[in-house]
């Protein structure tokens, strides 16, 4: 594609950077932001910044905070003794959203992956262990998505900390609520059907 | 959607005011820039920036330009006497890319459309008609897409220079190269078979 401007193809090649946005996409965008008035890109640029340079993550979970200790963690009523492992900051959001969840949370930034290049030493691992040697750990919740990459993260975690006396454990896989039983894959399906729970508590109320 | 952190929360804010980009999204793309050197959020913000307030508009035509003259205006190969009439630099560069126009472009800048809020003294129509008016145009082409918009425009622009002694036509209107008839819709249908054109032309070399 070949832009009529240095500048505009400037815009247009950082923006493509972004994932899942290519050059039209880019284009597209960059020509919006010419339509506007200029302080709309200042704004946009400044929020970027602003973002980017002050950003804070909380010093016990990891998770993106303004503060120094995030208000999960600083909270008194959450159980400290229950941490429940995410990839990062939307698993934390989601997770809240259910109101099902009193412990804390511990965000890796991340999984193993090899292809893109992410090691154990670019996550937060090290200071999970550190939590779990300190004793004040009852259980680990692993909530990272079942995909290769989140079962090997899963794994390389639970070789540290199995030898502890904590509780392990991951969040159930089956049929999604409201799912039809015939689309689901037979993997999903074997394992709801292996991990099958009592009656009586698919009927508590939520 | 409840984010840990107001500058998280203002980045996506302003990302999602763009086209096309969802609260969810512009999440996703501000937590991909978090995860990347900061250099790179800094080096997008002053791409966008720079581009916002330095990009400068070709004088004749007003198509995105770095010079004052654009590259086809200033060109003496072209025909200044044939105008294209286009709605942004897309549409520039989309006919550009087929190679089969010696002319030269105008560049609306937009639609008239009631429901953006765009009239025609938002649109770079003035400065067309004055073109016409100076006597040295022979034929006008509109090219804008075949929405309500689009023909609304051409309309407005056409009632301003249908008593000069030029040539007006809109390009044609039929089922694209490689499609199936029985997918056409009826109106781009009809069109074809009331402007069908003699065999012979349609069988010229590219």
């Amino acid at each position: 594609m070949e832009l009529p401007s240095k500048l505009l193809e400037n815009a247009v090649n950082e923006m493509s950077q972004l994932p899942g946005i290519g050059k039209r996409t880019a284009l597209r965008l960059v020509l919006h932001l010419l339509k506007q008035p200029a302080e709309q890109t200042e704004i946009l640029s400044s929020a970027l910044t602003a973002m980017r340079n002050e950003i804070q993550f909380c010093k016990e979970c990891h998770t993106i905070s303004d503060d120094e200790i995030c208000g999960i963690c600083s909270n008194a009523s959450r159980d400290k003794s229950i941490i429940c492992v995410v990839e990062d900051v939307r698993d934390v959001m989601a997770l809240e959203n259910t109101g099902m969840f009193k412990g804390v949370y511990h965000v890796l930034g991340g999984k193993i992956s090899p292809i893109e290049g992410i090691g154990p030493s670019q996550l937060k691992i090290t200071s999970l262990v550190e939590k779990v040697k300190k004793g004040n750990v009852a259980e680990i919740i692993f909530a990272l998505s079942s995909t290769m990459e989140g079962d090997t993260t899963n794994f390389y975690i639970y070789k540290q900390i199995k030898d502890f006396e904590i509780k392990t454990s991951t969040i159930a896989r089956g049929i999604a609520v409201g799912d039809e039983l015939e689309y689901a894959d037979e993997v999903t399906l074997g394992r709801s059907l292996l991990n099958r729970i009592p009656f009586e508590n698919s009927i508590k109320p939520y």
